[in-house]
C-alpha cells in the first residue's frame, strides 16, 4: 500500500507530545480515506479469522484518549467487520469496591484476551497514571495508601514499572500489544462537545462532569507524554495519531492494527501425518454409514 | 414486512420435534433471503445502539444446536455488523474444575450481559440438560452427586426447574431472553462434516470427538425436545429455526431477534428539566471559553 500510517505514529524514544499534529498533514481526501478503510476491514476480517483457527496468541489493542476523542465510534468502525465471537471490548469506568480492593492491575489482568482472541481496551491500566495522578486523591480508595504525600515520583515510578513488566509478561506469553493515543486538540473537543449538547439522540453521551476535566486538559497532556515516555515498549508500543479528523483516526488505527496481526505469522492449524490419516478414517466412516 | 419467520418457529407447547422441518418451506429464493439479510443487520444494528444508549435492560440470545448445525457462522453472519462494544459472545465449552466446583448455572450466571448489551450464548446452561443427559457420567464431574443413579426423572425435572426459574429471574430484572434451537437434520451435518474434512482451511474445525457424538443424533433430539418443552416460556420463548438452509437459519434469527428487541419500547434517555438546564449552562460555559 502506498500510505502505511503504521511507523509514522510509532512512538519510540523522547517522545514529546507537542511535535505531534492533532491534524492529519498528508493529501490523502476523506472519500479516499473511506475507501481504503473499507478494504483495511476486509483484511482485519481474514487476519481475526486466522488468528482464531490458530489459537496459539492473542491480540490486545489498548485505546486511550480524552473524552470526545471519538474512542468509541473508532471501536465501532474499525472493529464493525470483524466476527464478535473473535472479538471482546472491555470498557473500564470507575472502579467498583471490589476492584479497588485489589492491586490496580487486577481488573485488567481479568479481562486479557484468551488465545484466538482480538481484545480491545476501551480505557486501561493506564487510567492509573492519567486521570489518578491528574487527581491523586483517588488512589486512597485503593487503601493501600495513607495520605497525598504517598504519592511522590517514586510513587509514579512503581506503577509506571508495574505495567512495563505486566506488558513484557504477556508479550512473552502469547499476548501481542498495541497501544493507541487519539490525539485531538482542546479546540475540536469543544466543538463535539458542543454537538454532544445540540444533537438530541447525542446528549446521552454528554455528561455535565466533562467540563472540570477539560479544565485540566493540559494537565492530562502532561500525564499522557510522561506515561507513554514511559511505557512505549517494543513488546508494547505506543501509537500517537493525530485525532482532529476522525476518519483519518480510524484508517490509521486500522493500519496499526493489521501491521501488528501480519507479523504474528499467524497459520491456520496444520495437521500432524496421524491427525491426518484419523481424517481420512473419519471420512470413510461418514461415507460408508 | 412481508416475510416474519419470528411467530413462526415460536414454540407455545406440546412441542413435538418431528413436526418442525430442518429444511426451509417458503417460496423465498436465496438471494432474495440474502438481500432481506443485509437490510435486517442495518435495523438490528440501529436497534442494539439504542439498546446501548437506553441503558436499562439487556439481550441475551441463547443458541443451541447440533455440531455442525451452523452456530458459529451464524454468529457472525448476524451480529457481524453490530458494535461490538455492545455485543459480547461467551462460548461455553467443557467446564473448567472450578467450574465444577461450583453448580451447574454459576458460570453462566457470570455471563448474562450488562444492561445496554447484547450478550450472546453459543451453547449454554442448556448443555446441563443435553450432552449431560446423554452423558450422565459428565455429572459426576461436579462432586455433589454419589453416583449415576442420582440421575432420575426427579433430578432432571429439578434441571429444567432451575433453568426456568433462573431465566424467570433475569426476566423480571431487565434481561430478555431468547432461545433458539437450529434445528439441522442428520444427514445435512453429514454434508458439512465431510466439507471440514475435504476443506484445509476448515480441518481445524473438525474434531474426531464429533462422529462418537454424532451415532448420538436421536438422543441429543430427544434431550432437545423436552428441554425444550420444559423450558420454553413466554418470558423466556424458545425458537426451533430450520437450519438446512444456512442463509434461511440466519435470517429467521436475525428476524426473531429484531421482533425481540422492538418489543422492549428502547428509547434514547430523555433528560429532565433540571438536565436539559444543566445542559444549556454547559453550552454557554463552553461557547464563552
Amino acid at each position: 500500500m502506498d500510505n502505511n500510517f503504521s511507523e509514522e505514529f510509532l512512538i519510540k524514544e523522547n517522545f514529546r507530545l507537542d511535535e505531534y499534529s492533532t491534524q492529519y498533514q498528508g493529501k490523502l481526501t476523506k472519500k479516499e480515506g473511506l475507501e481504503i478503510l473499507k478494504i483495511e476491514k476486509e483484511k482485519l476480517r481474514e487476519l481475526q479469522e486466522k488468528l482464531y483457527a490458530d489459537g496459539s496468541q492473542s491480540l490486545l489493542v489498548i485505546i486511550q484518549a480524552m473524552d470526545a476523542a471519538g474512542k468509541d465510534s473508532l471501536i465501532e468502525n474499525v472493529f464493525g467487520g470483524v466476527n464478535p465471537q473473535g472479538c471482546i471490548v472491555t470498557s473500564f469506568k470507575t472502579p467498583s469496591s471490589k476492584e479497588y480492593a485489589h492491586d490496580f492491575l487486577w481488573r485488567h489482568y481479568l479481562a486479557v484476551p484468551q488465545k484466538g482472541m482480538i481484545g480491545i481496551f476501551n480505557r486501561s491500566q493506564y487510567e492509573s497514571v492519567l486521570v489518578c495522578k491528574v487527581h491523586p486523591e483517588y488512589n486512597l480508595s485503593e487503601k493501600t495508601w495513607k495520605s497525598i504525600d504517598d504519592f511522590d515520583d517514586n510513587f509514579w515510578e512503581n506503577r509506571y514499572e508495574s505495567i512495563v513488566n505486566f506488558e513484557k509478561h504477556l508479550a512473552l506469553n502469547g499476548t501481542k500489544i498495541v497501544k493507541i493515543f487519539l490525539n485531538v486538540s482542546k479546540d475540536e473537543q469543544k466543538h463535539r462537545l458542543l454537538d454532544r449538547i445540540a444533537e438530541q439522540d447525542k446528549n446521552w453521551k454528554f455528561s455535565v462532569g466533562d467540563l472540570p476535566e477539560r479544565a485540566l486538559f493540559h494537565e492530562y497532556m502532561m500525564c499522557y507524554e510522561a506515561a507513554i515516555n514511559k511505557t512505549s515498549k517494543k513488546e508494547a508500543p505506543w501509537y500517537v495519531i493525530p485525532a482532529d479528523n476522525k476518519w483519518f483516526a480510524r484508517l490509521a488505527a486500522i493500519q496499526v492494527i493489521i501491521d501488528t496481526l501480519e507479523k504474528m505469522n499467524l497459520e491456520y492449524p496444520k495437521l500432524s501425518a496421524y491427525d491426518l490419516d484419523e481424517l481420512e478414517n473419519c471420512k470413510k466412516q461418514l461415507e460408508n454409514e
